[in-house]
């Protein structure tokens, strides 16, 4: 919310920007059970403070369906299989429908032998991957979502973009405290935070981008001018070769074991970016696994220790004065909890492009409302 | 090996330390066939240039056992298990013998449901965790292994020691390419890098550890001052959040999840550090995961991808003049080719250590050889 003081934006009520969501992805002709699911998964990155993945996308992914690149009436498939796991083909439908459908699958699949794992190709950005770990919570069911994205990350060493900025999401039950939901970008800072900075006029840290010749570099519009963000770690001698390598790996698990298009040739999020010739695979990749807990231990049991985990970890000894040990998913829930009431900011910008957006999809009605 | 270069050192066949570490670990009361599983998995470590994890450590599990902390003849069993999933105890047995158990045991499920998934209590240290997930690249698996360890690292905004460098290693099969093989502490750098600074008597970079009172530091000795290492991302700025999320993740998959201790309450390594009192779980706790490629797709088609993938990213554009894009295994894999021919390289104290450790043992026959 802080980084929203300094910046014009207006307060929508979630229900309508559901509504609204509902009936554009509705107009794109998806099912009506589709639109739904996909204004959910979509609007849980504004409810939970991830505010470039949610609404921010909307007038994205009409782009790209325009581009005849999102099929609205996918026919999700399951390719191949084993008790534990599947590989799905997303039939070039939205990521945001396909991919809770593989979680779901991935789930059915813990209930019968204890674990399932399910790799999708053929599918789109599919929102904060978060939403669709967490789906795993509901079953006492620890829950891994990642995926591949368009390359805008420099390998150690390299200035060429050969990776996304590949999330990694991992949603872990409790008991009375809440659980733990991890949902991280394997780079040092995920894009939407520089799109914060680029409205703010303001300077990167060191260490999130470097220019188009390797350089360090603070300047925030840096992608825009050839240069590209950096994997967790930053730098050689502070381990950026690891967040190359947990980016490479949800690269691997996600379009490489699947058949989706891999590294450089992952399909760009942007409509204008042209997609690159001789792809090895379909589409983007996703990567979901659940575990039952039961599978290993009696939920209670473990929810019992998570508990005093979790109780622990908020008493370490903070640094200094002011602060205190967050657990993974604090923050975001606890944006989700004031959004639901206060509703959710939307910047000007954003604002403007959701009203051409109404406009271009004779979705005049909700502009009332918007 | 150029680390070395300004230290006294000693240089060994493979041969040598392997039948000392043979002798040792018979010594101890370890049946033969796992004297010989514990040395080839402990020297791997030497061979493959994590020389923190290797023969510099074996007084120390001489020392565990003297304590009374390691069982030589564990009853390894499976204490809970579904198809794809496995609670193994490794009734305080060497870690350098219980995974690679409790590996098979995760391979066995692939072989039988796709994917195998085993966590293990009651254990002990088991040396580099890339040992464990290369093994499933004998079968054409997806090999995984992490561990958790004796507390030292903060978490973001704290100055207390919660976590142990956990480490995550991930084996990928590719085809006419070497395999694709991450083994990282999920800290900005692992406590060995400062056991060679401490050597040198040379200063850390920033952003490896902090101070006791959460000042940056650069001194290599600061762990012995109240100090702690930091997460990988070393700051909030730079994504220090990240790092305490994954190394929460290994403690949690590894040790809540199979009922080893975890966090601040994990054994500790040096036997004269007392354990904890009001343990919440049984020893060290570790999380092994295969995957067969043939769940997904055919090994085939899988390795010829990995092998594009691969290819690839040793093409990407270097940053500057006399670098290249370095593959996750690359730098060990061609420690091991050097180091089985020209031997391994000890450090003179570690070769003190040995010696006395023979004299103890009464294993004088080898004081020639070393």
């Amino acid at each position: 919310m802080r980084y929203f003081a300094a910046m014009k934006e207006v307060q929508y009520a979630y229900e309508q920007l559901y509504d609204f969501t509902v009936a554009v992805f509705s107009r794109m002709g998806c099912p009506e059970t589709h639109a739904h699911t996909a204004a959910q998964v979509l609007l849980s990155a504004d409810l939970r403070g991830i505010d470039s993945h949610g609404i921010a996308r909307l007038s994205g992914y009409v782009r790209l369906w325009e581009a005849g690149r999102v099929n609205p009436q996918p026919h999700i498939d399951v390719v191949h299989e084993t008790p534990s796991t599947a590989v799905i083909d997303g039939d070039a439908g939205l990521g945001l429908v396909v991919a809770p459908a593989a979680m779901r699958i991935a789930m059915e699949k813990a209930r019968q032998v204890g674990t399932g794992w399910v790799s999708v190709s053929n599918s789109n950005h599919f929102g904060i991957a978060g939403y669709h770990a967490m789906l795993a919570l509901e079953e006492d069911m620890i829950g891994i979502a990642m995926t591949n994205a368009s390359a805008l990350v420099a390998p150690t060493f390299s200035i060429e973009r050969m990776l996304g900025t590949n999330p990694i999401a991992v949603a872990i039950p409790a008991g009375s405290q809440p659980p733990f939901v991890a949902d991280m970008a394997t780079t040092t800072a995920a894009n939407g935070k520089l799109e914060l900075l680029q409205r703010k006029s303001e300077d990167a840290p060191y260490g999130w981008v470097q220019d188009k010749e390797g350089n360090a570099s603070v300047n925030a519009h840096e992608l825009k001018q050839g240069g590209s963000l950096l994997p967790l770690g930053s730098d050689r001698d502070h381990g950026s070769h690891k967040g190359y390598a947990l980016g490479s790996i949800v690269d691997i698990f996600s379009a490489v074991l699947s058949g989706a298009s891999y590294g450089p040739w992952a399909p760009p999020f942007p409509a204008y970016v042209p997609i690159s010739e001789n792809m090895p695979g379909k589409g983007l990749g996703h990567f979901f696994g659940a575990m039952r807990i039961d599978a290993f231990r009696t939920a209670e049991t473990f929810k019992k220790h998570m508990d005093q985990w979790i109780g622990r970890f908020r008493e370490a000894t903070p640094a200094h004065a002011g602060q205190k040990v967050l657990i993974p998913g604090d923050p975001e829930r606890e944006t989700e909890a004031i959004r639901k009431v206060e509703g959710v900011p939307v910047a000007a910008s954003v604002k403007e492009e959701l009203h051409a957006l109404a406009r271009k999809l004779s979705l005049t009605a909700h502009l009332f409302s918007l």
